[in-house]
């Protein structure tokens, strides 16, 4: 992948320290420090401001960022998620840094999933045009790289608290540990706090994503699920198997999903996607058969479009046989990457 | 990766047919169908036959395989865990191909996991040497190609059921369904049963584990835990974080265990290693610094070897600066990769 654009929801702009989970003096000492920046999620939604009234495609958003003073109430609350997101990753150390800065270290960031009602919570934001967007398919795609790289930690790790707070192994309660990367079980004689295991631990679902190329080099093959919007038509997906290798996922989705058989394959690129916690291990593949057999209970059309028209999508010309997923999704990059590797021969 | 040696745990001789998971009829009638084999697991060990008397590590193990008539009670009872693990692919098809097949289709493979007591279990056996091997990191490496790959899938499976049987959602009981791929919760109001969530299905972890290049080309990091062999050194690996893309994992595992700065990132190949279920991405991974701090939690060493040490380990000569990893091990095939990219430059 030598010419990388860069992928929605992968910027890292904080350093996670997984050391300090540990550690709960410097947790502590951090939650009350004036440069420490809150996030509110309700919902699994992130708080955010919007520079426009309307809420078009185009309107960027913010996240709304929280002071202590502002959140310390539901820090008390025992239905609250604290999660530490990390530190402000250092630009080169500068002489010009500020001096809070010099003496107790980058900003920290937290973010919080709180029950209380959203519109309350909204009270409490001094920015214009504030809300919890409700799509967030569409509307986690809205916020610069910087943000959005944040998000997609944050939502993970709270998604995984909202559905995993009882012990898979017993039954049994669990409560949040290591700023909010582990959830240890309640009951002392659980199986799950002898050892290591997993389940204690956030889940990560690595799912394939794959753009097929058919065997003369000239079409691609893409599918569309019934609730995309008309007229889309995307790379095919699907998660990977326990004791399966990505290259094997790729050839078992595939030919479930459209009856295509794919010969090599090959990584190209991946991407967080926060909803609830995918890793999209991104790959072209390349097709050793053409005859596509749909498989309708997981897509409702697979066909195979021409280079031209995949050109024409991304360019948004009049009248195209697709639409392109939106340039923030991996689906998106893959058909670039496909398009520029080809236009480079 | 030009010239893939085959990974250990990724070769696939089953075509695990998703579509018929669903299929109850289906699935019922091929479990006493004579074509049909059933693997037997104790505590998540398969039941092996040993061509040897003594357990070296010479020695090539094989699963015992059993039809329905051997297996039929364990069938019956509830602790009983029975995973469908799918068909044999057929090879070429020939009309020499055996009439039974012709009609019943190739042979399909299920997984037992049982609790009843094993050395009971053995005596179902009329192979010599049964056991069930004891230590999973040694000895399920023993298999041929083939019975590795369905090692790895049936032990992930079983494994995810033995330690998620409470729903984490709620904490209630829940049930097997979908030929083993699925669990359903019990309690009909309870939210993992509205939508999709993948608290219903396996877990795969997926973990990087990454051989690290000194930026002077001619070394790599290796790292070794307190657990392993004397003088054994490996590639660095650690858990994928929520939120975060392979590349980004690589840079910050090695960077917290080793305190080595990593640049650019290259994905090489992957391996399933069903302890209990993760997904190995294995990377090349070139250093920006060199200066090694070790976090002593995570690991006891770490060092640069030379690539004229990382070649007389490979060739088990005399005295070698360190031991590698067994071929079956990713770690042993980042390194093997390395050498020979470099020596065909
Ligand atoms: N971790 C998971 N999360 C959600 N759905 C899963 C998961 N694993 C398997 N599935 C199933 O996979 C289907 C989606 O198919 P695919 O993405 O093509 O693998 C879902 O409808 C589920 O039935
Ligand atoms: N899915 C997981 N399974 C087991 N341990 C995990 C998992 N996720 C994070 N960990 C933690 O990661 C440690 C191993 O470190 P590493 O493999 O370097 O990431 C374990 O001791 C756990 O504390
Ligand atoms: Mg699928
Ligand atoms: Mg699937
Ligand atoms: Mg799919
Ligand atoms: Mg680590
Ligand atoms: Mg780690
Ligand atoms: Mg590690
Ligand atoms: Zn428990
Ligand atoms: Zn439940």
């Amino acid at each position: 992948y030598s010419n990388p654009q860069e992928i929605y929801f992968s910027r890292e702009m904080l350093d996670r320290l997984g050391g300090k989970r540990t550690d709960n003096a410097w947790l502590d000492a951090k939650q009350s420090e004036p440069g420490t920046i809150y996030l509110l999620f309700s919902n699994l939604s992130p708080m955010v401001s919007s520079s426009q009234e309307d809420d078009s495609a185009e309107a960027e958003i913010k996240l709304c960022r929280f002071g202590y003073e502002a959140v310390k109430d539901l820090l008390l609350k025992p239905a609250t998620t604290l999660i530490f997101l990390g530190v402000e990753k250092r630009k080169k150390p500068s002489s010009s840094s500020q001096s809070v800065e010099r003496v107790q270290g980058p900003p920290v960031w937290f973010a919080i999933g709180t029950d209380e009602d959203a519109a309350e919570l909204l009270k409490r934001c001094r920015e214009k045009n504030c809300s919890f967007p409700k799509s967030a398919n569409r509307d986690l795609l809205k916020f610069n790289e910087e943000e959005a790289g944040v998000v997609a930690q944050a939502r993970s790790v709270l998604a995984w608290h909202s559905r995993y707070s009882f012990c898979p192994t017993c039954g049994s309660g669990t409560k949040l540990d290591e700023g909010g990367y582990k959830r240890s079980c309640l009951n002392s004689d659980c199986r799950s706090l002898k050892g290591v295991h997993n389940t204690c631990y956030p889940r990560v679902d690595p799912v394939v994503i794959m753009l097929v190329i058919h065997p003369n080099g000239n079409q691609c093959l893409l599918g569309r699920k019934t609730i995309f919007p008309v007229g889309m038509f995307s790379c095919l997906a699907g998660f990977i198997e326990p004791g399966e290798a990505i290259e094997d996922a790729v050839r078992r989705e595939v030919e479930e999903e459209s009856g295509v058989k794919v010969g090599p394959v090959q990584y190209v690129c991946c991407q967080p996607w926060p909803m609830p916690s995918n890793l999209m291990i991104g790959c072209l593949a390349v097709a050793i058969s053409t005859d596509i057999k749909v498989d309708e209970s997981e897509i409702e059309d697979a066909r195979w479009f021409t280079r031209q028209q995949a050109i024409e999508s991304l360019l948004r010309g009049a009248g195209p046989a697709f639409t392109v997923p939106p340039s923030q999704t991996i689906a998106h990059q893959l058909i670039r990457h496909w398009i520029g590797m080809n236009s480079n021969l």
